[in-house]
């Protein structure tokens, strides 16, 4: 049985980085015998480009039919000023919300060789490793009303949530802990949120389930404070959908290697979407100097959570330390050591590491 | 004319740190020859426990009448588990709004001194001096509806802003900016919200009025990005309530001096609150080795934003930078030299320096 993949490459170094990751799962494929099958689709400024829309009927489809999807990246100076039904990141709300993506796991974890590049202080950063479980497709990314009112005199959005969806998000938080360090820390705004009364309920009523993860829950302004001040105090963090897109933002610089994070969002039963952690980096885009590390990582997240190929996921990663061990570098990791290598020397070094 | 200041120590440290800046109040006004007026009330937990209300009416009334307020800090253990409307932080939410408190104010500056504090890089901290303008009467912190629904199966929060709420934050932010390094970063989530999107117009409409001031508009995620990377590329900082709880906590501990941070909640034309950027701090409370020096700051921003006295500001600054160089430290600021003093002693020594 061969596992369709669909390719989205998006823009800026979306495409670069993508195909090096497709490199690297033939490899897999031709080590392990397994068998993937790949076709590639338009979202973001390319399909606005293409086809008028940021995310085009067909990529809805295809991305539907198939096993998982992996994502490039969307965005650029070129459609900046488009409205905002024309503009890329809307090809990625979208396909969130009509894949029902509601889960995004963003690991974070410094490598070895790279935490020089932190900002951090070393024995802070020193350690480090956390999962942000952030929810995907609920609170104010999509309530509504979002809207003009009063001849345009105000304005609301709405964060709404329902008990499912906040249960779902808890649950998925919570069996990712317990096959890591079994601590799960709940971020909300319970002083002055309603929803996040209601998110703090949860989190206490379904603690009983997981007797062996241990709980607690602090506020995002706190949380906010303690990623920088006690990163390692963390195990798995699970929030909503706009705490977690700050959070996991503000948790991707910490260890200097935001070229290196993957993420995974996946919906309940179905398919799962996998990207870098960083954007379309326009400024270097076509140059073929982006890292692949990120889009590499993810296709091995994609291995693990959507094919259950673990041994094959961990095959990826350990070649990548490997050849980061090695000393190899892209431009952005800003190493002393000068193993300076390009997109597809990276990409190369993985594969025959494999 | 004697200025009417209203002192609410709130709890925890609260008292122990209002009581030191009176006393730096009293020096400066011998000093300069001022006259100061002080009264004190209850809110917060001790408001609960002595009135059964977080936040009196005799309380607002009298910050109504007083020309200046200076808040020590709110909450603590004891009240954590009590009921919404019986939390003490119903109390500071609830002066905000009585008093039209929209501009709060939050200054980040290292200390040469005490930089070795700070969890980032030397070379990454070194020379920030950055000021978040949060807005603090609208949003999510007081939208309506926020409520369950359906029978408590889902929920809603209502992040809300009028043109004219909007409009007057941003004034407060470009005209801060005049005065400081005159760059102004706007924050906000215009890519989601529709709230952002009149937002960033807005702040498009006005800056023609500020034409000595540069302005950039950066997404909320990729400013919580920044703030770590690179902290020193901010002057003045405007988002709106949420993002800037967020943001200004995170800010906060960069530094490494959160025990030196003041910060000023202003009304349009009339009261300002003061109070240090620190909690209750309830694990060493009553124990007199509070680090006073936040709040101290925050009495000298009352001087200069409600009373237009920026010689006796000043001359408070400078005592404390004094002070500091000489290497005097409370216990919070965990420095090398030997000079550890607490609460009082390091009052006096601010005080003999005026
Ligand atoms: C592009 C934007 C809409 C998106 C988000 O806010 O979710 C991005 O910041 C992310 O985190 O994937
Ligand atoms: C106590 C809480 C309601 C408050 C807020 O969120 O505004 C606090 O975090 C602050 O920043 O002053």
């Amino acid at each position: 049985m061969s596992n369709k993949i669909v390719l989205l490459p998006g823009d800026g170094i979306g495409a670069e980085v993508i195909y090096a990751a497709k490199d690297v799962l033939e490899a897999i494929s031709k080590k392990f015998n397994k068998s993937f099958e790949f076709s590639s689709f338009d979202i973001g400024g390319i399909a606005i480009d293409n086809h008028g829309t940021p995310l085009p009927d067909e990529t809805v489809t295809a991305c539907k039919e198939a096993d998982a999807v992996l994502l490039g990246a969307v965005g650029g100076p070129k459609w900046d000023n488009n409205p905002s039904e024309l503009r890329p990141e809307r090809g990625l709300l979208g396909i969130r919300k009509a894949l029902d993506l509601y889960a995004n796991l963003r690991p974070v974890k410094g490598f070895e060789k790279l935490l020089h590049a932190s900002p951090l202080r070393q024995d802070i950063i020193q350690g480090s490793d956390l999962l942000i479980v952030r929810e995907l497709t609920g609170g104010l990314y999509f309530g509504e009303p979002s809207e003009r009112r009063d001849n345009g005199n105000s304005v609301v959005d709405t964060l709404s949530y329902t008990r499912k969806e906040i249960e779902r998000i808890i649950d998925k938080a919570f069996q990712s802990a317990q096959l890591r360090n079994k601590h799960l820390t709940s971020v909300d705004k319970a002083n002055v949120l309603e929803s996040s009364k209601l998110w703090r309920e949860i989190v206490e009523e379904k603690k009983a389930q997981y007797p062996d993860v241990t709980v607690e829950h602090v506020l995002v302004d706190a949380a906010a404070m303690k990623l920088i001040t006690n990163p390692t105090d963390f195990d798995v963090i699970v929030t909503e959908n706009m705490f977690g897109d700050i959070l996991s933002d503000e948790a991707s610089v910490l260890t200097g290697s935001l070229g290196m994070l993957p993420s995974a969002s996946l919906a309940e039963d179905g398919v799962g979407l996998y990207e870098p952690a960083h954007g379309s980096a326009p400024d270097i885009a076509g140059k073929g100097i982006a890292n692949p590390i990120a889009m590499i990582l993810s296709a091995a997240m994609m291995l693990r959570y959507s094919f259950d190929m673990n041994d094959e996921a961990q095959a990826i990663e350990d070649s990548v330390e490997n050849v980061l061990n090695q000393g190899y570098h892209t431009a952005d990791l800003k190493s002393n050591d000068g193993k300076l290598v390009n997109t597809t020397e990276m990409t190369e070094l993985i594969v025959k590491a494999i």
